[in-house]
């Protein structure tokens, strides 16, 4: 029998080829270590032309978690805390690292994943209103995901609300993109990554689920933001000795457009998954218009499909009913976009 | 004109003056620092004795939010976080202690400031029943207050209840007594002390609230729990040196029983400021049945009554009415309390 | 038998009785809490007046490793550490309260307990000049004691060149005053309060060992350092909730300069038993002006002294000689100091 | 011209290429993440193998600094401290992430980089003897490094007298092996990774400076400190996504001695320069048996060398002389050393 197609996650396979080619072209070549070398120096002028130029930092760490961490790490005053949304990556899926590092998450409610300006901004009055201000975690930063976990967008007119009022507080704005491509990608999106450069203090561009083996670019747009940025780095175990791996895996990746190509494709056939899903008369639990798909489906029907597919449980719906995701990626084939297609028509 | 009458809080005045007393008699007694006194050693004793005795470890420190930090500290794995009701007292309004000590507060929904038992076994359950649980903070304890924020007590019962499942999932329970006293003194109350050794891992008995100028009485149960206790007080900046301090209010708080009568005089008076209240038509937001009420009150009512008494906001309650809360405490006098309850009646 | 006579430390009494007069006298007055009371905003004043005047923040905490551990991490990035002698308290005697909090205490060898301005100077040049400085703690500001452990001063001079190399580094100057009435009242001393605020960023004038029953009043002179200080001492457990207390001792021991006169009388003392132990043929571990002395003592007198007398064992000195500390304190009597010396003279 | 041949450090090439390759051919290979995959089954099957065996955990991580501190923090109480050389990698050149963890680096002085039994035994000895010990940090586990910063070795001997030492106190033993493989392949080595099981309670085999690109396997030998260790992995960042990359080299590296022997050839050529220096009249900061050789040169040696090879300054060694790093690792060709070796002999 064949192995299962699986859609469980976009971190499935190594990565594209081409940067398997370069690394062992480049492999013996002998480079100073922790991200000063050339390939890295290249790499950083690649992502700042891609976010239009200007006077930006770029650093390479190597996974998202580490690079959320190390970021509002650098931040936060001991008594702040980082507004995100309840459903935030920081705030369910990283064990505590935020807190680890001695900060509150303070999570807002978000029945879609994602926040409004006007939630941002009522938290932060309500924190200085407060008479007893002093008492409670001071909220210090803003993070909100682009894509959300839930594979959705903020539209250029949310961020520009958002960015306000980051900045009416003082506030700097982080963007967490360990999917940026696919967001940046998608046909619903009206944001560049020069617009983010401007509306955000600083975000990332995830690679590891994006064509490389690993490795996320952290571009810092906020000067005041930048000093010393490497101890922090290295404090929070993020400076990878052979950093010419980070460099040269994004150099590949952003030198002639590759980054955005695989994206486009991926949700192009996250597109399509989700037509089909509709088509069959399901429901999805957002509507998504990234990699992410999140069909509402009985039982009986996530039984048939996990015979030859592999996908994530996401959450009890109701009724019998499960959200489950659907995650396409840079890897993901026409053959199992096709096959898994079919099998929803046949359902 | 006279000073308003205030039932802001329940630490407006110094001590009892028998502590005051006390300290003046011992004054220029020599002894040896940090809570190894003869003072914190006679304390202990009674302590245990009210707790019915038994093997219990008892510690003296000096605020509430230092007893909580350092309590919860002792107990968590650095991966691990505390369950707690949303409006716990850690989660709202200690600027953010436990998360400067490095863990999450899971804090759980609670309309009235209690949390059940079903609830806190869900949280549980739900943590280990995810196959992402490693990337999650593990739930490792469970704090509730007793009586909570809002003035509110759990039956004998519901801490069974409660104790049955954190032991269930071998999670410690912690007990934030800050107004213990004012609890075990209400007439609503079913619950002893020595229930609580039995209930809780280990739990506070609150001073500085009860007649004391400052302290709180750590109890630790659970033999589990005690190892290098000191050790954490000192880091979290904990030990007095003059610890005999400690010793001696707690001393003559719990000699003759005077912590629970002064304890039982001021939920007498919030019983009857509550009573006046609602025979004067208004809602309490809670019904509480400890020195804390919370009367739901017209702006037009809260301003009058703003000119001869001191209470505290609380939370808008909707349609222009608001929740304030006024106290009483060891230290509320019959005087003010008729003053109060006659200008409620006059409403 | 008689009691022993104490010298093992300067906080084995309760408090001046002047306080104790005074908190009995307002016991029952009604203030706000955490410090924003009446008795808190006189002291300020008084303190301030005794600094000499000017823009000065000054703060109220409870104990002394509390107020070092909120202090250093007001001014500390996460990847800095805070330089100090090796036998500074923060790096022996406080559980590692800084550590905890997330910052290396960089210990310098220091055989007097005092550092000099030239290895401050070092240690920060040796940090930038090595090329993996982002693999180091980066030094991040300057700890020194005044009196030190050892009871020894810094000179005006001494001071200055300190300060400057500190502002050389950008590197903010703290000042440990646990003693710091025995330092300034010491007749070796060249340096005032108001030298202490022009030459240092923050310091602390301590009140546990100097009359009260506990505190320290945290003097900020740097305006850039002062912002959401109240945030640093809640979170680190150190916001008295009847802070008023804190501000009456502080204002009782500033009125009219009792604080000083208790100092001045202790170091009288100290100095006699110091004269009185070289008469008898001893030497001293280091050349204290200050309220402790340390003799270094073969076993037998050791022991002989300990009939009547207490003491505190410091160091082995070697050939069976050990250094041991006695204290003078605002408490100690004249009669215990006579007895101590008609002993000494008697060996 | 030519490029330098570099020496400065054993991480300045890409990989092995049989990692390349076999990353090559399995990399659309679909996998589930975070470490649980069959690449990770077989690198651990192959790991406890050259264990000798047994009932072993193996976690692997991307890199050193973080291995280290998440492998201490899951041992250490808040209170307690690591116990390291002054040289130890934790100390030096990890940029505060024990501290950031909240625990102090115990730091021993060891003039050649090795601690002794005698050391560790007082140091524990010390603690517990200090009557105020609860106000100090208490040692609770030792941290070696083998081999050392300085390339040194402990003798089974010194090993099995630190481990008894350990067990004594009741101290985890923890082994930093960046560098595990050119200590076992010295001549002079008579350890075994078997024996390091038997002694050690945790220790890492390093794969960054042995042949991978990043990676390092860490064994737990003490089954009381394995729960939940995942748990630590994520919260210190550490969780690789596509953890089958660090499975598949180690698995590489494991499979048929590939890592031993890529060791061994590294320490021959570097005792090959190690004699040429010694031929050549210079001395050596310390005997080291493995892969990094620290001779003492003056400066126009040090000048002329650096025209075609580059090696890293160490520490200034008086009279006008420097300890410079020259290192080799599985990639330094017999090119390279031979150039180097002709060079030494000319000067």
């Amino acid at each position: 029998m064949t192995q299962k197609r699986l859609f469980i996650c976009d971190y499935s396979e190594g990565a594209h080829p081409a940067i398997l080619e370069r690394m062992a072209q480049t492999n013996m070549r002998q480079s100073v270590g922790y991200g000063e070398d050339e390939f890295c120096a290249r790499a950083r002028e690649m992502i700042v032309d891609a976010c239009g130029g200007g006077d930006l930092d770029v650093h390479f760490l190597v996974g998202g978690t580490q690079t959320n961490a190390t970021a509002i790490a650098s931040i936060l005053k001991p008594y702040q805390g980082v507004v995100c949304a309840e459903s935030g990556h920081i705030n369910v899926h990283e064990t505590g690292a935020i807190e680890h590092s001695g900060h509150k998450v303070l999570a807002l409610p978000s029945g879609d994943s994602k926040l409004t300006a006007e939630q941002i901004d009522s938290c932060f009055a309500g924190h200085y209103n407060d008479c007893n201000h002093e008492h409670m975690v001071q909220p210090g930063m803003v993070y909100i995901s682009f894509p959300t976990e839930l594979g959705m967008l903020y539209s250029k007119a949310e961020l520009q609300a958002i960015s306000a009022v980051c900045r009416k507080w003082e506030a700097p704005l982080y963007i967490d993109g360990a999917r940026m491509g696919y967001g940046l990608a998608s046909p619903q999106c009206d944001v560049t990554l020069k617009d983010l450069t401007e509306l955000a203090d600083l975000f990332y561009i995830g690679g590891t689920k994006q064509g490389a083996l690993f490795g996320e670019a952290l571009v810092i747009c906020n000067p005041a933001l930048r000093k010393n940025f490497r101890y922090f780095i290295k404090q929070n175990g993020g400076m990878l000795a052979k950093g010419r791996l980070l460099g040269l895996q994004f150099e590949t990746l952003f030198e002639d457009g590759l980054y955005f190509r695989l994206a486009s494709s991926a949700v192009t056939k996250a597109m399509a998954i989700r037509d089909a899903f509709k088509a069959a008369g399901f429901s999805m639990l957002v509507d998504s218009p990234t990699n992410q798909q999140f069909p509402v489906l009985p039982q009986a029907v996530i039984d048939r499909l996990a015979e030859h597919f592999g996908y994530e449980f996401w959450q009890d719906a109701g009724d019998g009913m499960s959200a489950v995701r659907f995650c396409t990626s840079w890897a993901t084939t026409d053959e199992a976009v096709n096959e898994l297609i079919d099998a929803i028509r046949k359902l």
